[in-house]
């Protein structure tokens, strides 16, 4: 399986959206028809998320019914996970530039961002998860943290719970994060909280499980609306499956150090640091990072200094192990097993 | 299969060039390191084609013993089949960019074009050839071609056939070819010659069937010195492989239409006719075309204005028909069928 066919946050396939609920997102083609007939743009590009990629020719259509005769509609077939995601190409190449599905990675004025709201009513999933927060009169302080497609929904959240005893804290993230309260795959200081639980309201396990690594003195409870479920994020299988990772790339002779070039992911310095003091590390630079383009060089193993969903959600189909750069530290003896932690991308880029 | 494992241009693995000879390449590390310490270099990139990226951390290492101290080398982890696959992203961010394997796509300063000559002895099996060759008493004009990595020996092949009596005809192809006597997958121009036979000298089945069905007048002897074979291009199976999806997609109700982003590849006009006379055709614009990224859109089938070998080589590995212009031209009925021809890029970019 290639990285193409992952599972990231922005994948609203994998989260079931488009498939147990009946809906319609509000892709917002006025405003879209509006910007582009004010800039006399002659070409409009669209890019969409993996998973609503075939709902592209549609949007196409009706963008074309209404927009100027002549104004030429392309649609990006780069793969598109997330916010970090975004088609430089098609942004340079087309006169207004539309991202559908995430939060501003980059702002500029050629870009609309469409955030594609969800509009699944999240207060039943909510009150179900009751059961698994303590009883306000015992503790009613609560974390409340959410992704992108459910921002539109955050207050009504926080009420709810508010009405109902808690002490609701929310924080909003660093600057790569656009919403109070919002988490991404790769940053969760919006539970950077004075509390002791989180309600994490989103679907996907990727999100709270890197939660609960992060603040393993939290308990996090998930509330998934679209799945109907409530869980409690255990991070034990996946601890095991990272450890056996560590385990394996401790034998390694050889390290290719990856080098993410999308937007939001170049860490230069932790990729410098590590060939910097390894004279058996090698920077590779890529976009996609795939197993077949790392089994290419036969290197031993693999630090992935760019999204930390590619190690930790598709480690396991790459042929050689593939660590975060703290899970090399361990791997090479510079930190011990147990300091094995989440990788989050905090700070300012 | 996605695209990474293919076979196109350049990739040595698949000639057996690395395989099946004890070989050095001249990676002409002396220039790669007088040109970056003239320049003052702080990162060298190097990009390698897929068949030798196994020995890159071995050309870093001596690259790095040589280099000033503190020079910080890259090496690009995108997919490299041919001169099209130039990592431009790399390029616009190192001092000295080194492209190893391909003739020049694209002239900078900054580029160093490393052609890593083969240095395998070719008259052997030219001599092999000769038994597929008209006798010179009969018809003594013979067109003479080969790829980049055997342009080196180019010279003492024609040499070799005029002193066996032949009068051989060469020509330099359009303005992206380097060399006289040079084809790309993508192009058979130099084979646009006054004889009804042509020797092409090297290793793939891609370039002498292009060859083949570009000029079908002509008989195309093979001569592969590095898997030491000498054939007849045979377009029949190529021709009834095209054939079956270029049926196929006679039903298709929705296209889409690829724009290939790379260097060299990209066909505005040819993709924007096709949507301008067709409005249930969709242009998506990428770097890699693969199978996954196409389905994704759920078109019923795909016309691809880049790299040919696409189509050709991998077409069957999609999951729906992917055509070239002309065979789409054929599928919505606008050409007779028997106009099929290979999908060859001519003129200037």
């Amino acid at each position: 399986m290639s990285q193409e066919s992952r599972t990231t946050e922005g994948d609203l396939r994998n989260t079931g959206m488009s498939l147990k609920h009946e809906r319609t997102w509000d892709y917002e083609l006025d405003r879209i028809v509006e910007e582009a007939t004010e800039r006399g743009a002659e070409k409009v590009g669209l890019q969409f998320p993996e998973g609503l990629k075939r709902r592209a020719p549609h949007v196409a259509d009706d963008l074309r019914d209404r927009l100027p005769d002549g104004t030429r509609v392309l649609i990006s077939g780069q793969p598109c996970y997330g916010a970090c995601d975004l088609d430089t190409y098609m942004m340079r190449r087309t006169d207004v530039f539309v991202h559908f599905g995430h939060s501003p990675m980059k702002e500029s004025e050629k870009i609309i961002y469409v955030p594609l709201f969800s509009n699944v009513d999240v207060t039943p999933i909510i009150e179900e998860s009751l059961v698994d927060l303590a009883d306000p009169a015992d503790d009613p302080d609560v974390g409340l943290v959410t992704t992108a497609q459910h921002m539109n929904k955050f207050d009504e959240m926080r009420t709810w719970l508010e009405e109902r005893g808690y002490t609701v804290h929310t924080r909003r993230g660093d600057d790569r994060l656009t919403h109070e309260g919002q988490v991404l795959g790769c940053n969760y200081a919006s539970a950077d909280i004075d509390a002791e639980q989180v309600l994490y309201v989103g679907g996907g396990k990727f999100h709270p499980l890197g939660l609960a690594m992060e603040h393993p003195e939290k308990r996090v409870v998930i509330a998934d609306p679209v799945n109907n479920a409530v869980t409690i994020a255990d991070t034990e299988q996946f601890l095991k499956q990272r450890y056996a990772s560590v385990h394996k790339a401790m034998d390694a002779e050889t390290w290719g150090v990856v080098f993410c070039t999308k937007i939001g992911q170049g860490r230069w310095e932790v990729a410098n640091d590590i060939v910097e003091n390894n004279e058996s590390a090698y920077l590779l630079t890529m976009d996609e990072v795939t197993p077949d383009r790392l089994t290419q060089f036969g290197f031993d193993a693999y630090v992935n200094t760019g999204c930390p969903r590619i190690t930790t959600d598709d480690g396991p189909q790459f042929d050689q192990p593939m660590l975060t750069p703290g899970e090399y530290e361990i791997a090479i003896g510079e930190k011990p097993l147990d300091e094995l932690s989440f990788d989050t991308f905090h700070g300012t880029w």
